[in-house]
């Protein structure tokens, strides 16, 4: 019998339900949301730039692309029928962790906590927690520098205790109310099984240990010795928490009669342990060792995994190694920009004259036209991809662009390639740091919107990694790896899969079209690259006395002095 | 009786005429004429960035200025009348080479050389000849190293030895061709008094003095032995040039009956020797021991002076230190700039969304508007002022711009505050430099478009330097300077004045609105500006073991060697 499996996978500003024929991985139909909440999906606050909030209210109204997908599928396939949908996966962004209540209710949808930005979901490119992250990262690393071995040797500011100690301290009414703290990875399984209560959903290894500094070695969470020398609080909500998390193959649970009706699905359809896009994505990618998986978005994610029978160095500056966080048996290693996508949609909106085009869309295009033209080097340009700090390997959010080179003649597509090509340095710079610590890169796999649409960045990351950029079959891995693990939570018995190894097998692959480096491009991006090592570690290490790396930070510094100095007036 | 004087000013993209009453400084009337070659006036090579020439036949027919002004001030003045115009003066960019043959007719105008780049006028933004400025700065270190010490130890690619030597090695046809060079400023009065020819025409100090190595103490240009160290061909032509060159309050010769009869007016004007914008536009903003006259336009200059009684120490990286070339009597410090309004036309074109407005005009009232209402370094920002080099204090070319701190939030307008500010810290650089070798600032006139157009520049001008700045009365300056030398030329007994002090207290004045430093900002700004002179001693010393000089650099040599090789193909 013909089977499908459902992935929703919730991104920064929309979220999406695909679904997918079992028998030969055809992708029968999808569905998107776009968040209606605050700008794309995301709260601000315009008095600090490092606000990223969302509503959760988002998160359930956005399950409405079910119904769409599945009238999308009935469309398109004749022998579709929702009632052989045999496993549905979720993955989310994070860490996204969401305060909720003793029943699993986000605070931000009980009346009281409606207008509180804090009692809403704490989205991953959050950085109010930066001064958190910090301390945490000192504390561990005299105290349990194990704690940060795992995670690459610094706590970044978007993960989950940084989020809650910012939480704890900046908004007490909102943590004290708080029963425990979700993931949104692990809320909506939860929420689709019916039953959120904090004390009883599936937690996802992927979040408990990417972010939470979750390690079965250690008995789970970090201690409560350890977490009380951050705030007394910490340690006594950490039993609201969790002691035990779960791969994706895992089922969390069977879909609840109240979302069946709601979707028009059939209610007990098994329900995989959710995790985040990159690691879901990575998988529907086809991720197996020796694979580099890039999941290019606003951000990106560099997913490898490595058998957990073979030892694993700490690799100093990603973010995190974790066992089964994308494959079973596993290790995970995530690394990732904080910006690539983001770099771009900021500068089209902001600095591009409307002679590049009207919309977006049509600016994108005539810059990538025109950027396409011009030879690696000949616009003189060098920039840093920190816009949004720096995730791998410098783990600093207090970091920021920089553009060198501009003349009175530097022109918008110049600059545009100038930040696509900072990208893929930046990307390099990660790749160099994993293989130096023994995990060989043999394949790169691509995936994500700029993969599909965006050939000159392709072409450039090719270039200047000197490495073929393969591009997954799938559009949209994320949720591709989603239906999949939902399919593998199913069992072979029930339509799905025995396992990770085989459903990948019958349902991921590449493009035939190929980006291959360009041995003459490369030489000059060879030299360009060196030059970008040396602002690399001049404006982010203490290389350089300290001098310039001092001088990034201590404008961001003002910027944020002088912004809480006109709340004031 | 009343009389009159007409000051001639020749600038980058247009050329102005002014005709100013002697009895109480009121300008009468002016009128402008855009010159129609190139680009805005300007000859360009789209294969080298470097290149900016000019027509001079852009020169000749631009002196229809004059009958312009004569009818506006005939209009607005009925006691006027031309033949009450009893001196004229000329003032020019520069250096401004023009190669020209036995009579003085530049080769451009030549049927032969009319589509040579080469053989029409050597702008003074034209760097191509940076590799023989460095050779030039290279031999007179050793050889000469007086010749360095007059012009801030370093030789520009802007000045004339280096275009001259460049003419040589790129383009020898014109070299072996000409017969003389002449700059701008000395060509323009010898062609109203209608004799060009360069073994005759009168040579302006200024020019000589800053740009051509010229010093009295060693006998005028530098020495044929050191010339043709450089080249046999200089020294071949070193004595095609000239030994001897005059103050502007000297005479250069008197209109004669040609261009008289051209310009409706007397023949036997006095015609003042030429001089550089910003020489004679320091004296037309009534410079003496003391002030510092800004003259801020596309690029800037920075003018003071000093009794020629007294000792004047070596200012190293200012542009030259020339007995005469601004006041008779005193030294003339020139230092500026490269680009100020520059970097403002650059961004407004390239990098402003339509939003802000649909002409530049409209997009620079937007950007101020929003940009006035920031607080110093709420933007976060940093810019390096050296989209077209850096002329003092590190009098190197080879520099490029930066931009550091944008966030995905960074505005336009935010960029736009930090390009003004990082003018200002340059400016500030300069002052700094002049006051450390013993020539103390007591006052600050500005003059020049920016000055009187923008009034959130000058704030921050004085915010960044913490001192008042005033802005010159006149609007014209430059061509107010130059009138005025035209009526020292002609003396006070034919209506003039006996000398350029009292012309000064006539003709000259500043406006009542003063910019005064606010000393909160003045706090921010000096906090920024230790991190401008990090980045600027980083990227524009040696001082971090050359490795970021090195990178920009770099970045600017492959950006030549990509263009180069676009041309191959």
């Amino acid at each position: 019998m013909r089977s499908y499996a459902l992935g929703l996978d919730y991104g920064t500003n929309s979220c999406r339900a695909l679904i997918v024929d079992l028998g030969d991985g055809r992708e029968v139909a999808s569905a998107v949301f776009n968040y209606p909440s605050g700008e794309h999906g995301i709260l601000l606050d315009p008095r600090d730039p490092n606000v990223a909030r969302q509503n959760p209210q988002d998160y359930i109204d956005g399950l409405a692309v079910v119904r769409a997908a599945v009238k999308a599928a009935r469309a398109a396939d004749r022998r579709f029928d929702p009632a052989k949908i045999v496993g549905i996966g979720v993955d989310t962004t994070g860490s996204t962790p969401i305060p909720v209540d003793r029943r699993g209710t986000p605070l931000a949808l009980l009346p009281e906590f409606r207008n509180d930005l804090a009692a809403h979901a704490w989205l991953w490119k959050d950085h109010t927690g930066h001064a958190e992250a910090a301390e945490i990262t000192a504390l561990a690393r005299t105290m349990r520098p194990q704690y940060l071995a795992k995670c690459g040797g610094t706590y970044s500011s978007e993960w989950f205790w940084s989020k809650l100690l910012r939480c704890k301290r900046a908004a007490p009414r909102v943590f004290n109310a708080a029963h425990s703290f979700v993931e949104h990875c692990d809320w909506m399984p939860a929420l689709l099984a019916g039953d959120t209560a904090p004390d009883r959903l599936a937690r996802g290894v992927c979040a408990a240990g990417h972010k939470a500094m979750y390690c079965p070695e250690w008995g789970g969470l970090p201690d409560a010795k350890f977490l009380a020398a951050l705030d007394p609080a910490l340690a006594a909500l950490r039993p609201r928490l969790f002691d035990k998390a779960w791969p994706a193959n895992h089922r969390a649970g069977r879909l609840g009669e109240e979302w069946a009706k709601k979707l028009g699905l059939r209610p007990g359809i098994a329900i995989a342990v959710g995790a985040f896009d990159a690691h879901m994505g990575a998988v529907g990618a086809g991720i197996r060792e020796g694979t580099l998986v890039k999941i290019l978005g606003t951000s990106t994610c560099d997913m490898m995994v490595q058998s957990a029978r073979r030892k694993l160095a700490d690799i100093p500056g990603v973010c995190g190694i974790v066992d089964g966080s994308i494959l079973p048996g596993s290790y995970g290693i995530e690394a990732g920009q904080s910006a690539v996508g983001d770099i771009f949609l900021w500068f089209v909106h902001h600095l591009v004259p409307d002679r590049y085009g009207k919309t977006a869309d049509a600016r994108f295009r005539a810059l990538g036209e025109r950027a396409a033209r011009q030879k690696p080097g000949g616009h003189g340009l060098l920039a840093l991809d920190w816009n949004n700090g720096n995730r791998t390997i410098l783990v600093d959010v207090r970091l920021s662009g920089l553009l060198l080179g501009q003349t009175l003649h530097t022109e918008a597509h110049e600059i545009y390639r100038a930040l696509i090509e900072a990208t893929a340095f930046g990307a390099l710079t990660i790749m160099k740091r994993v293989e130096e610590y023994g995990v060989p890169v043999r394949e790169i796999v691509n995936c994500g919107g700029l993969a599909v649409k965006n050939d000159l960045l392709m072409q450039i990351y090719a270039d200047v990694t000197n490495r073929p950029m393969k591009v997954s079959r799938s559009d949209q891995t994320c949720a591709l790896g989603a239906a999949l693990f939902g399919a593998v939570a199913a069992g072979k018995a029930a339509g799905g899969y025995a396992g990770v190894a085989q459903a990948q097998k019958a349902l991921c692959g590449v493009r035939s079209k190929v980006f291959k480096p360009d041995p003459a491009a490369h030489k000059v991006y060879a030299r360009m690259y060196s030059h970008y090592r040396a602002l690399h570690d001049a404006f982010g290490t203490r290389d350089f006395g300290g001098k310039l790396d001092g001088v990034m930070k201590d404008m961001i510094a003002l910027r944020e002095e002088q912004r809480t100095a006109d709340d004031g007036r």
